[in-house]
């Protein structure tokens, strides 16, 4: 007998919990398809030489081989996704004439990390994307779309208050241009500012100094980072750095055009932080990250932006896009851990149906399967002991409702566990039908 | 620029093809949970000490291993886990101390099969699996329930008429007993009867050949092999084989009480069929399968049976459970290729709502906002193009209502492109009600 252990970084839930995130999962669902996004669903594994060509972080990959290793290769080398992203693409490419764009797609899948064990980072993890992906261009209504979708989604989740960070890359590369920083430049000052939460000021100078940016020009980069605007602010901020560059000029009308785009609500949590760089290579003009108001030190809870031609690796056609990605696992780890929903029972049941005895089973049954009719989800209980047990069970997997045949009237009764309420019931259909929508 | 191709036994879906198999999920999903099973999901992973313990084929395994082998491996080496049973064997051990008995879990997942390339085979596909673990003991009532919720699994997906098949191990076990063969050769015997659809009676009688089961003995197994009782027949047929075994007059009680516990509808579909072995060597007693009757060739759609004991590789403790799988992503390519569900349009929405002019959006964003908070999927469209543009990409994605608001009017008017019938939309709540309930 060998015991079992968690792996490390491979997270797995409760019955009680995994509810919780199946709940979750099904309110983000219908938010996305209220946009009309439509599912879509990739392999895990995609050929190596795919994700090679785009990752840049290869150590992070992990290899699918077969443990028979005695016959000859007939294909690729195989491994598992790190996003859903470089998956998109390959998948837009291959199937390029099948789809109709704008392609609005949503994607839940897990993705993998190929990291060394190391507390608190999770190697296969849920993301729960949405893109929006066009042929040639792609106006900033789409930008504004997803925007409006992402705030939607954490509203429907009920998790807390939440903002939305925005910022754009043509804003940022613009003041870099301004300040006569070349564009290689340009890209380090990203990557070193986009470390401002992990390594603070001096951390974001020191790296700035590796690439010599230094002096006025260094604290000007971090003037710039340091810079966290409200939409009514946004005007006279930019106007008050007084740049002269065509990108920068560009990155503030598109800035200007997705907030007129925005729903009331969706604006009140925006913020435009020109501190917001996100690491990643391919994004060109509009980025954004929610962040949780009580856990600051969550960081993004999700993110994404805009980039201007998603394959160009697979095919030749321009298709500029804009999404963005929910770390759902991240985000469940940080629910359970803080109690931010309530975790309920461990079964979707609502009634439990006792047994008075075996030669009752079928009654019992039919009398399930009417509650169940009702759109009401009903277990029986599976032998046929004293009533004691059967509650007991009820109570044990948070069943609120425990119903009995009894067995000298035939009557119907119910009873609520958690007041301990006793009634006859007289019209099921009327009485499931309460249930269903309480 | 590197072309993509399709990785063999990798399959995806087309959008519109991945709505079909999500409308399929989500009723199955609705059966199973109004029966009370709960979702469980387990990591992609095991170790592979876990997964080759449990494994009579090894070779179909795969590996998952770091690209970047430059590290010290600090833990078991890992795997993907091949069916659902042994995850959910570890799973229970694992967390037993937090599970409510019996426990009822549905689990959808992909598995991996490690195998060649091989045309018509999948190597990575979903299995939708339902089993109830109770400790130390189970009731046939349990098998009872299990084929119930399968019945009625297929019924909802209403992809044409289907077929239960039942057995019982403990019939063909005792049988092979009454005929004098040694434990070693009724194993043997199941496996050879097990692929009589496939190599034939000819085929079965050289494979228990080479177990030196021949003559009369061998003319035995194949004769219980094909009987096919319906449930009246039942006690009359297995009376007339005469057999004296307490382990087959124990098979034939579980079948009758299985029999007396199932619904009509359950019942008119079922056939118990003595020559149903199913290979798999952890079935102890009932043992059934789906089939389609309009595709005898498929074979198996879903399959199952009682096991004694789940996890005895992992805790001290008896589980005894019983539970099927339904093979999801072949059903679904057998869907595919016969048109056995239609495939609808390439979106959720059912609307689209216009775009006259850039400066109108946020009116059409505004109206699209309404009609989504009526439970309407509903987009608008991307760009201000003439509105014949906008038509045609509703039509090329299915989206059956297109939304228009009269420029000079104000007056919202509706069309529905099957019929091209346009009406003014006076209640607009109404109306979407309407397209809801449609």
């Amino acid at each position: 007998m060998s015991k079992t252990r968690p792996i490390s970084g491979f997270p797995e839930w409760l019955p009680e919990e995994k509810l919780v995130e199946e709940e979750l999962i099904s309110k983000i669902r219908e938010v996305y398809e209220a946009y009309g996004f439509t599912p879509i669903e990739t392999p895990a594994v995609e050929l190596l030489s795919t994700l090679l060509s785009e990752s840049t972080a290869t150590k992070e990959i992990y290899q699918v081989v077969r443990h028979a290793k005695d016959e000859p290769k007939e294909e690729g080398d195989l491994a598992l996704h790190f996003d859903l992203t470089v998956p998109l693409a390959r998948y837009v490419a291959q199937h390029y004439g099948a789809l109709t764009f704008p392609f609005k797609r949503y994607q839940l899948q897990k993705v993998w990390r190929g990291e060394r064990p190391q507390k608190g980072r999770f190697r296969e993890f849920y993301q729960f994307d949405i893109d929006i992906i066009a042929r040639d261009e792609l106006p900033v209504a789409c930008d504004a779309e997803v925007l409006t979708v992402l705030d939607k989604a954490f509203e429907v989740m009920a998790i807390g208050r939440h903002s939305l960070k925005l910022n754009n890359r043509k804003i940022l590369m613009g003041f870099y241009e301004h300040l006569g920083l070349e564009e290689a430049k340009r890209s380090a000052c990203i990557i070193a500012v986009d470390k401002f939460d992990k390594v603070g000021r001096d951390g974001v100078l020191k790296e700035l100094l590796l690439h010599q940016v230094v002096g006025k020009v260094a604290e000007r980069v971090l003037e710039i980072a340091s810079l966290k605007l409200k939409p009514k602010e946004f005007e006279k901020g930019v106007a008050e750095l007084k740049v002269d560059s065509k990108l920068f000029t560009s990155g503030v009308g598109e800035v200007r055009e997705l907030l007129s785009l925005l729903p009331p609500q969706a604006l009140e949590r925006i913020e435009v932080d020109l501190g917001l760089a996100r690491g990643l290579g391919y994004y060109t003009g509009t980025i954004c990250e929610v962040r949780l108001n009580d856990f600051p030190e969550f960081g993004s809870a999700a993110g994404g932006g805009r980039y201007e031609d998603l394959a160009s690796q697979f095919i030749n056609q321009k298709l500029p896009g804009v999404g963005v990605s929910i770390g759902l696992t991240r985000l469940m780890d940080l629910i359970l851990k803080n109690k931010l929903l309530a975790v309920g029972g461990k079964s979707p049941a609502k009634v439990l149906v006792t047994v008075y005895s075996e030669g009752e089973r079928p009654k019992s049954n039919q009398l399930a399967e009417t509650i169940r009719s009702y759109g009401v989800p009903t277990e029986v209980f599976f032998r046929a002991p004293k009533l004691g047990k059967q509650l007991d069970y009820a109570a044990s997997k948070g069943i609120p409702f425990v119903v009995f045949i009894n067995s000298e009237t035939g009557v119907v009764e119910a009873k609520e566990l958690a007041t301990k309420e006793q009634v006859m019931v007289k019209d099921l259909a009327q009485w499931a039908k309460e249930l269903k929508r309480s």
